[in-house]
């Protein structure tokens, strides 16, 4: 397979599906995943490792409960946040929006404990781009 | 430090120097860092280690010498693609371009091996972010 630039907006035009992320490339042993979401996500927490969002489109929020107490980032387009690990942390997407994702491959989208996870989250650890 | 969103196109506002990244934020052992670039890098390779980018506005191009030959890849905005480790590169802007880069912390600019670095590179393993 040939190595070559990936367009984020053809990736993105590549699926429907919500809460479900694609893997477009990789660096290391870590995954860059694109997703796109809307609504909300399920509290969840990476024991063992940061999460980092960059917001493509849309805008997300993420909700984390800290030692402080409970509190709302909003990331709108071209932002970028660290969820550290240990935090648990709820995304929620109130408009359609486009995200880009990296962490350790393998990591799964509900972390390593999770609330019940709904219908429509996928619980993966990433799909390939077709 | 309270951590907080990150507004890339204010990070990016905050310095002019070309060729000299700033650390946005990290996620576990990466930076994440964004630069402004623009004309010729120089031709390095990093030994250990893949590096990602993601043009965020104009156009990166990437020498690149692989077992095949040398060619150029081309980055249009809201493209990625991932150097692999032991690949001599070197990127090139025909314009003012934005970049986002992911690599381990401490990797330097110019690479493990490189040409002469010319003045306008700055040999570095990024800047903070004011």
């Amino acid at each position: 397979m040939s190595n070559e630039p990936i367009s984020l907006a053809s990736a993105l035009a590549s699926f429907d599906a919500l809460w479900s992320p694609r893997i477009a490339t990789t660096v290391n042993d870590y995954d860059v995943r694109v997703a796109k979401v809307e609504g909300e996500h399920v509290w969840h927490v990476h024991d063992d490792t940061d999460e980092f969002f960059l917001v493509l489109g849309g805008e997300l929020r993420i909700a984390l409960r800290e030692a402080a107490g409970e509190r709302t980032v909003v990331l709108p387009r071209g932002s970028v946040f660290t969820v550290p690990r240990g935090t648990e942390h709820k995304p929620y997407a109130p408009v359609p929006t486009e995200i880009l994702v990296i962490e350790p491959t393998g990591t799964s989208t509900v972390g390593d404990r999770h609330d019940e996870v709904p219908d429509h989250v996928d619980a993966t650890t990433g799909h390939a781009l077709n």
